[in-house]
């Protein structure tokens, strides 16, 4: 029996981890907390103290490691890790983590790596061609092309997040300006209901929210939607808009058979899907005559980073 | 020696052809005006007049036909020409060319043609991963990937110009808002050009177009801005902006080594180009840190789609 391949999802919170037989079947799981002091050193020993106990003194096929940020694949190296506490650039994980688990580790970002997920085990499964857009503090998102994980030339595409779609629009964390994160993440989402309450419209998020704009998540503006608030309904419609120009300029340029939304702010459910399937039908009906799509959600939840670390590392294994 | 083969063009005003050797020689062109009467017949016997009398009796290897629109290139059928007199959803195009040429005939998107042509013979060549962005009339493209020319789950992949840009843009022919079409293509350029005279700005505009503000092309607004006309540079830097935001959305999205900029509006030349990689390094420097990416021009010229066609239809020949 092939050995088990172990996958690693770094997030700014939690680290969470899956070991995975080679025909897909998750013999188990295991979380813990980022460590938020003692830097990069600190959370490259926790990571693989998390990879050890899952193992057990198994023998691994492989380890795939999923972090939020930029890497050098191709290297083993970390590049840019602006949410996890430490100095990362040019750290060398993959060798690192390789060593104390006792098996090859592969980097991957993880919105890439939780693409992989969907497509072995999710919402992908039997597509050739589908893009990921994972919409939550930031957007981030993954391209599978022929069947495969879409890297492109240096290992970089899918950064769905920064797809200008507002020459005109707000400062984005990137440095630019108008990107669909900065219109239509979770914290964009979140600050556009709070505009609502600061400049006193008539709506029930300020007494949703208990008057503390801080508190206007998605999934609240969400919640007062569905009770009927009309201001709520009109943000959470401005969202839907975005995220289904989003997925129109990659279905055009890219001629997917899906589109996947998964996230946090995915979870506002089937009337955010339906208002971005919408949008796509007024602005790109003429393309979608030729050439379909379906809008879905992810299946795989919190879970898609960690198993598509893992299959992406127990690849050819199968 | 393998047999040539022959890339019909077809264009709103004319056809052209080339023949090609299996080396990527091109053994003889000819061009013949499009009928402007006499509908999709008349069009699909011009070509295949055209086509006949460049292959001269030779046994063709394929026949590659690049048409401005849509085409289902599966089942070789035309679905959708705007620019082209005539009839033609559902029109067997390459069954009848196929027929009256002896020879395997295959349908293309022209923009798409161009592509694979530059691949093969031009600005993309040795390049595996590179986007075309042509702007004209309107605004076309194509992708590669992986080495060879992408087209996604249905062949209808590359639609660069219904990219959009700007959420509350102008309406755009294809039935959207805020298209790069809409906002960079030549016209739009022309229009905003008119714009600056008709609202009586202080500009060389006004003399250079002697007053007839639909003589305001781009290759017009290049020649004044280069005489040092303000109103005339800030066109010109508008266009090079938005082309920039254009060019650099696909670049974070698929990571390519080469942006390739043709087209007529291309002509405007280095400070074009220059303006489009001012534009990049402003807006996602800090991609461009990790994954480079090279601005050029296109190298083929006019010929780039009959040429693309033909190394299309004669691929595995070589």
């Amino acid at each position: 029996m092939p050995s088990p391949s172990l996958g690693l999802d770094l997030g700014g919170t939690n680290i969470k981890a899956v070991l995975l037989t080679a025909d897909g079947t998750v013999v188990q799981r295991l979380a813990a907390p980022t460590p938020p002091g003692g830097g990069a050193e600190a959370v490259t020993a926790a990571l693989a103290a998390v990879g050890s106990a899952l193992a057990a003194g198994r023998t691994l096929s492989g380890v795939g490691v999923a972090v939020p940020g930029v890497v050098d694949a191709a290297r083993g190296v970390v590049r840019f890790l602006p949410n996890v506490p430490g100095e990362w650039d040019g750290r060398p994980l993959a060798a690192e983590l390789g060593a104390a688990l006792g098996a090859p580790a592969a980097l991957l970002n993880d919105v890439r790596a939780a693409t992989y997920g969907e497509l072995r085990f999710g919402a992908g499964r039997g597509c050739s061609h589908f893009v990921m857009i994972a919409v939550g503090t930031g957007i981030g998102g993954g391209l599978v092309v022929d069947g495969d994980l879409y890297l492109g030339a240096g290992g970089h595409a899918g950064e769905v997040g920064h797809q200008v779609l507002d020459l005109h629009g707000p400062r984005c964390g990137c440095g630019g300006w108008g990107c669909a994160e900065a219109l239509a993440s979770g914290p964009a989402l979140g600050a556009a209901a709070a505009r609502t309450v600061a400049q006193g419209m008539t709506t029930a998020l300020r007494a949703a929210c208990g008057g503390q704009i801080g508190r206007l998540t998605p999934h609240l503006v969400a919640e007062v939607a569905a009770a009927g608030d009309p201001v709520a309904q009109e943000l959470l419609d401005q969202e839907a808009e975005r995220l289904g120009v989003l997925a129109g300029n990659l279905t055009v340029l890219l001629n997917p058979q899906r589109v996947v939304v998964g996230g946090g702010v995915a979870q506002a459910g089937a009337p955010l899907l339906e208002g971005i399937r919408r949008t796509m039908a007024a602005r790109i009906g003429w393309y979608l005559r030729y050439a379909p799509v379906e809008v879905v959600p992810a299946a795989l939840g919190e879970e898609a980073g960690a198993l598509g670390a893992a299959a992406w590392a127990g690849r050819g294994q199968a």
